[in-house]
């Protein structure tokens, strides 16, 4: 129970925000914590389930003597949030944003920033499918990964206080650079997100298969992709838009391999469809060996008992 | 507890083989259950783990006085099982497969099925990523489905046992015909498998993101593809090459609807991204009310509290 940040200001408030206010309270992580969101709906919503210390009507009131801003909103605003909060940062604040793309954010954010406020852009590797002031809990980061990613002149005591900070919250931290940061997402986030999504929209477009059907024998494999093909279409949006570049590359690759499987079945090559099945299983069992998934069948959703 | 089969033998004792036989004991399903697989070594675990009532060392002790002998070994085989079995089934048994494909298995199984012998496919719709004999439990088919796909003359009185029978073991059932099965299948299923086993191998290829950091920072989306990309090798080929006219229908229309997105990802067309993304969380809703997955963050994978 160390406080690390004394005031901080939340920016947006939906499933990453609020889990961090959550996270912050139950860790005393800090002192005084003040929010604001773009809706009369969203900020009623915090005030009534006692999200942040002090939800204000105004981005410039929920600043103003922040020593931490923390930007939750979708990738595409943060340029403009950082617009018009910046003459009213403290000096010696420090702001952050948690968005899924580092490269576009920074070069958006960044030109914002005042002299003597320091900028440390940060990416929390966890989710749900849920979004909102209501989808946020304590946990979440819990055991997952914060990836930190400075800038050029980041100052390195503030990189390490902020890493402290994450862990605080539960997280790991890993400091990369913005490019590497991009590249990692897009394999392991990113286009996973949208193979899932366009799996989910050809189930649904076809006319000889039934959405009933679907719905019904999802649990064949498919409803492991409608988890992630459920999240917010605004924040996905966004972090297509913006890392344009690493998307396009995995996505020509995995085309290409998808391509490579395709002839080898309309050509009955079971040799290589077997071999490639074999080696993908390496990095399941690395996933949980290293403690990010759980190896109860079916994700204990069923209860094995015999 | 009604005994639906007599006596009940199960070919090949992996995963559904032996969920099948703890299902039964649970619901006083069957009589007396023998069991049949092709090495020593899962012979020798079978009995070691008191699956089956009876394990013997020849396919034809397994099936001699059979009522019901179900084919529980990969797609590829079945047909040749079904050879070697034919000449020692009982008059008026019935046969039935667990395969994941039914045209072909109907064509090469089909036309081995004596006279007087009935033969039912079947395709329990529930699997995990684990296989062998120890993977198997007893409630792996509660309130998933089972697809009955009745052949030419296939006797209705028999169609409808066996939908008791799979009912008995915790299914709900559904009787469609064969080239529907397999088109269904290869949307749910078989096409999502496939992409995932491409999405991890993608990933594991990639020179510039290490396997660590792909297992580390899985949890951000690529971890729900790993599941199902680590089932085993031998029954997906099988899959495949034995679904090949639905499974590479449906992959073009998947690599078309892809080839879209990523020329919105190009030209930054924000609005057809966010119409799609927007399309498919109605079928996420659809899979959770029909009770086919759970509601919780994450699978329920981390707890949630506050
Ligand atoms: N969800 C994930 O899995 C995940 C994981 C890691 C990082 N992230 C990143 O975290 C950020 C937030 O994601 P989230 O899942 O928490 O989103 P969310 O639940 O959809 O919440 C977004 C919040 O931003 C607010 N907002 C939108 N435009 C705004 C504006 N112009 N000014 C002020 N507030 C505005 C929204 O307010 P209203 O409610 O009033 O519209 C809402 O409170 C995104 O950048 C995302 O890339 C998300
Ligand atoms: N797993 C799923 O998710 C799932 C779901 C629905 C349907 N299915 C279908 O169910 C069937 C079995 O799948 P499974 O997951 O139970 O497989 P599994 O766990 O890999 O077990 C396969 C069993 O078949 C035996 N076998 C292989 N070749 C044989 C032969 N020539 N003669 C006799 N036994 C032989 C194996 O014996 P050894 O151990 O001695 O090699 C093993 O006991 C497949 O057709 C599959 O398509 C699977």
């Amino acid at each position: 129970m160390t406080v690390i940040y004394e005031r901080v200001a939340l920016i947006g408030l939906g499933l990453i925000a609020s889990s961090m206010f959550w996270a912050m309270k139950r860790g005393g992580v800090a002192g005084h914590v003040t929010g604001y969101a773009r809706s009369d709906e969203t900020r009623e919503t915090a005030r009534r389930i006692g999200l942040c210390d002090e939800v204000c009507d105004s981005l410039v009131d929920a600043v103003r003597d922040a020593d931490l801003v923390v930007l939750a909103t979708p990738v595409g605003v943060m340029g403009r949030v950082a617009e018009e909060i910046a003459p009213h940062l403290k000096p010696g604040a420090t702001v952050i944003d948690v968005g899924s793309v580092k490269r576009t954010v920074i070069e958006e954010v960044g030109p914002h920033i005042p002299e003597g406020v320091h900028f440390v852009p940060c990416h929390p590797m966890a989710g749900t499918e849920h979004s909102g002031p209501e989808a946020g809990f304590s946990t979440l980061f819990d055991n997952r990964w914060c990836l930190i990613v400075p800038v050029e002149g980041s100052d390195p005591a503030e990189v390490e206080r902020m890493q402290a900070y994450w862990q605080a919250l539960g997280s790991n931290t890993e400091v990369m650079d913005a490019e590497h940061h991009d590249l990692v997402c897009a394999v392991v986030s990113h286009i996973p997100h949208l193979i899932a999504y366009t799996m989910v929209g050809v189930a649904d477009d076809l006319r000889r298969v039934s959405d009933q059907e679907v719905i019904k024998f999802s649990a064949a494999g498919f409803r492991d992709f409608t988890r992630i093909a459920a999240s917010d279409p605004t924040m996905w949006r966004d972090v297509f838009l913006t890392n344009k570049d690493a998307t396009i590359e995995i996505l020509g690759r995995f085309t290409e391999e998808l391509m490579a499987l395709q002839r080898a079945i309309r050509t009955g090559d079971g040799e290589q469809l077997h071999a490639y099945f074999t080696h993908t299983r390496a990095i399941r069992r690395g996933i949980l060996e290293a403690g990010q998934d759980t190896d109860k069948p079916d994700f204990g959703r069923v209860k094995v008992e015999r």
